[in-house]
């Protein structure tokens, strides 16, 4: 919108898409889980990723040139979160929405 | 997503709606048009209704019970930054926007 | 800051103090010590009352007059998450800045 | 808290600082400046700082290892917002607040 991008308009989508699947699945479905899914090291990694994506959208939406640097660091994180969502398991949805994001993002930062 | 209510997640589709048009709009519209358009009654509006939408959302995506608090609290500042953008005119994407949430977060505070 | 008044920067310091103090002890000593700790009700108001506090202290920092529904839902979050800190347990540090946040924010709210 | 060092405690209260003072003085003094206070460059760089301050403290508090990735673009930012706020001049209030979080954010990312 006013002037946006279309790459940019569809990375603000996988960032606030990425954002929801991990902030929800971390609370309602890791929550319920237990075990490994409410693992420090897992449910921390579910939580950056969400936080980190919200902001990474936040700095595009507000049409700033620092989007490089947030959308670098939302790429690594995502890549991380997704690695970690597939060694815990039955966490489908989570890394297909990271790596979406992340590809996304690394094209942004290029 | 994992057993959420359709209406919930109406809601939250528009809470994010609202979040990045109120949000890209005062950055990349309202800052370009200056006048009454950075007024700070305005922007602080502007700002304080994309902030809302986004906790609102947040909310709902935790499932915490408390949405209903925070919906009601989204729903009266979304109505009255619809009413300033229309006071302030060039601004039916953002009246539009917030109308909408609004009538979404009052079902859900109901 | 910026002729705020003492009443308004000392709220905000209590919900960015709540805030921490919440947001921290959710991710560094619930998820540590599990059990109740990691209940899904008690874990999401911990994270909802972490997230209404943060937005809170961002509407008075805005200079936002709709700060007074935020502060009366985040007063209303504020007193259900010091009682569910109390219910589950060595959380006191959480109950005692849930409380002077609550008092804070309906002084704010009034 | 919690075991946090207090170097990574001392980062977390610079950037919260950082975050209010950017995101106070442009909403509170910017908009009231006008003139090269608003022009799109200065406040968007103001509100991305404030806005990447808040989540990197967030990193921190929850106890992410990918702090590191955000206080290197924290760092980033803040510097560039504190030479543009000494271009357009009146700022000195946040010209220091981004130096002191720059410097401990660099130190957090080594």
């Amino acid at each position: 919108m006013h002037h946006m991008s279309s790459d940019m308009q569809a990375c603000i989508d996988e960032c606030l898409r990425c954002y929801q699947t991990c902030q929800s699945m971390a609370m309602n479905h890791c929550l319920e889980m237990v075990g490994e899914h409410v693992e420090k090291r897992h449910f921390t990694l579910m939580s950056a990723c969400a936080e980190m994506c919200r902001t990474s959208a936040h700095m595009m939406l507000i049409g700033s040139e620092h989007h490089k640097a947030t959308c670098r660091a939302c790429a690594e994180i995502c890549e991380a979160c997704a690695a970690d969502c597939e060694r815990v398991g039955d966490m489908q949805e989570c890394v297909d929405a990271c790596r979406r994001c992340a590809e996304s993002c690394r094209k942004m930062a290029a």
